[in-house]
């Protein structure tokens, strides 16, 4: 049904996708992704959405597939970031109470 | 000189690459890398040591270099990280002075 190599890159693909799950998990818990670069999670996203692109201009359809999960569990870790950095400026902005 | 799907490739392998420099960094500068699992480092490095196997069999240059690249970067991390481990089993071991 899968060639040895589809196999090896399913693999692959299940590997480096899963690795993402514990970030998204530790950020879903504890509310917080203070200790997490904006600027490295984009320069990820980027990267990742640029591989897809790469596996449709092969043709090649594990890299698509696994790039595109692992964009779309980056992409809510960027989510909760940008949420977080925006609570911020709002609470910054807010005078203070007596 | 390089086709535009290997400029493509090339552009993703920079950018996923890139993306391990600052925790590398981090890790290095603090001296810590407490807060990181190392079963997701060693997940992580399975996944990117299967890339290689695949890029291998597809005779896809991008893939091999690029995530060779990413691997060094990683087993750096996991050798700070079993540095700490072990250094930590060690105080536990010797004996309270009085």
């Amino acid at each position: 049904m899968f060639s040895g190599v589809s196999l090896v890159g399913f693999a692959a693909a299940i590997c480096t996708t899963a690795s993402y799950v514990p970030q998204l998990y530790k950020v879903w818990t504890t509310g917080t992704a203070e200790d997490l670069s904006l600027h490295m999670l984009l320069v990820l996203a980027t990267g990742l959405a640029l591989w897809i692109v790469y596996g449709i201009m092969q043709g090649d359809a594990v890299i698509i597939i696994a790039n595109s999960v692992s964009v779309a569990l980056l992409l809510c870790i960027v989510g909760f970031k940008l949420r977080e950095m925006l609570a911020g400026h709002r609470a910054k902005r807010r005078p203070a109470t007596p």
